[in-house]
């Protein structure tokens, strides 16, 4: 995919992202009978930075560049379903990139709802969202409170296709991580906490708890979900803890920088209106640590995914240690 | 679980029920911290049919009837996950059984979120749901749209636990049943053209096609989900047809019944607001082939899913018989 000796993110990225959106605009389907689909597609295939379908295509590039039971297979493909033997025993590196673009559009597709149910009157009753009109504007809030719904069960339709094309125990695997990664523990718990906040005083143990659950655990997941589209060895327990450690503080880092940018940026550059947190009385890192503070923990943030990226063993991270570099350095 | 010469419908739906009620119990995250554990336990503990979850558990008990592979392992149980040879090789009847419990929880999951997200103002605007407040009325819209959300989540957590509990072949396949009876093509997918069909008139075939998305798919991966727990042969090619056929009956008598209650019953019996279908100007097949011959169509498609049923060649499909009696003959 790209040359050992010269990786360059812009180039890494823009191969990526074309995979990606290729991939959404054939997955997310096109029906517009009852304009369910159509309201998908909007959702979806409206733009966006894709930072979790791109930090699970460089979590598995990242494992690919190490996992021996497949790196010699690159040619051979995928040979079909297994019948016997360890399990993705006949499956080869190509049935693990197309697990890993599956998992990577399944991210994209809880996040996209998230931002569809989260845009809502009910929640917070935003009407722009990229530029364009949230969903609920455009289609009536009924039809978005129903293509929010189809977004998360298309996410696992998409982890869960033929064994013919991905090993059962990556397909469960996937919808383990997916699950909990979107549900009561993980985002819908922490948008239930954030609502719940409002008005309130957090401490920055609690607003922390709040976003490693509402934006930090789907993050986790990507990189997580990314990395286990190998063979069964590769995933080691060493890369495991350390990609888990990566993937936190970016997470944190990303919140901390979005409530920054919520201060310091205008409503154009960011494609949503600003300043809705501090008017909504809701909790911020610049509220709690100022705009100095926050930003200097930002950084302590990406040095701690950089050293934790560096501690895995791995032979390429370069993708991986680029996005925690983007996440740092984006003004949208 | 139940003598063979001495089925009786009642007695083995107490005791499945008994089982269902406990798992759920169990699996639906009690934390109140931020209300969002306890608007789910309200949504999903407050009763209900669990009709879904007893097609689920009657299915896999039909097909266990047959099971060569495992009817013999009962007391031996699960003995831990695949290693190597056939997937499912290692495990027993005592894990397809569990297997088929999460299955069963999982879709009342689906079920109950679907009631949550249905109630909301945005959509039928009901305040009243089995004699109980609704709840967005008891916690609010923005609570309950993500409780309607954690519970879509929860429903795939409970198909993917350890793989030492259930093999990840029987995971995945439960996750894919799932997502497409829940997804666009499935219930979302029926519920969007519910919404479009307000005020139109529509042929039966369209009414149909409706609600085999909207109610029939659920009902439709309740039995194909309970069935599929099971050793790798014994969900042979004809029993999928045959419980296909039972089931889409059984989904569409469903759905006519229904719309019959919505007109003869009242609103103390049936626990939810009636007569609102014809209100809003829904189409319901009451309105379309008048009582009696909604009447004679119920009893048609009962006979169809009877036929289906003891087509399938299994020793024991009195559960599922019985429970098709129960869609004809239930009041409420």
């Amino acid at each position: 995919m790209h040359d050992v000796k010269a990786f360059e993110l812009q180039t890494w990225t823009h191969q990526q992202l074309e995979l990606i959106e290729n991939a959404l605009m054939q997955w997310v389907p096109a029906d517009t009978k009852a304009h369910l689909g159509e309201s998908m597609r909007y959702a979806v295939l409206g733009g966006g930075k894709r930072l979790r379908p791109l930090l699970c295509l460089a979590a598995r590039q990242s494992i690919k560049s190490q996992d021996a039971e497949w790196q010699n297979h690159d040619s051979s493909g995928h040979q079909g379903p297994v019948e016997s033997g360890e399990p993705g025993d006949s499956y080869g590196a190509l049935a693990m990139d197309h697990a890993a673009l599956r998992a990577a559009c399944a991210l994209e597709l809880i996040h996209a709802y998230s931002l569809v149910h989260d845009d809502m009157p009910c929640m917070d009753d935003d009407v722009l969202r990229r530029g364009q009109p949230t969903v609920h504007v455009q289609f009536g809030q009924a039809m978005a409170l129903l293509c929010g719904d189809a977004l998360q069960a298309l996410a696992f339709e998409l982890l869960t296709p033929s064994e013919s094309l991905v090993p059962a125990r990556i397909q469960a695997s996937l919808c383990r991580y997916l699950s909990q990664a979107a549900g009561h523990s993980g985002m819908a718990g922490g948008q239930a906490i954030d609502l719940s906040s409002v008005g309130f005083v957090l401490s920055q143990e609690q607003l922390q708890d709040m976003h490693a659950k509402k934006t930090g655990a789907l993050l986790h997941a990507s990189v997580m979900m990314g990395a286990s589209c190998s063979g069964p060895q590769a995933f080691s327990p060493t890369i495991q803890s350390a990609f888990s450690t990566y993937a936190k503080a970016l997470g944190l880092a990303f919140q901390v920088v979005d409530d920054i940018l919520d201060v310091v940026s205008d409503t154009k550059t960011l494609g949503k209106t600003i300043g809705k947190d501090a008017a909504n009385g809701k909790p911020t890192f610049v509220s709690l640590l100022g705009l100095e503070g926050a930003q200097s923990y930002a950084h302590a943030l990406h040095q701690e995914a950089q050293d934790a990226l560096m501690g895995a063993g791995l032979k390429d991270v370069r993708a991986l240690a680029g996005l925690a570099d983007l996440v740092i350095k984006r003004r949208s």
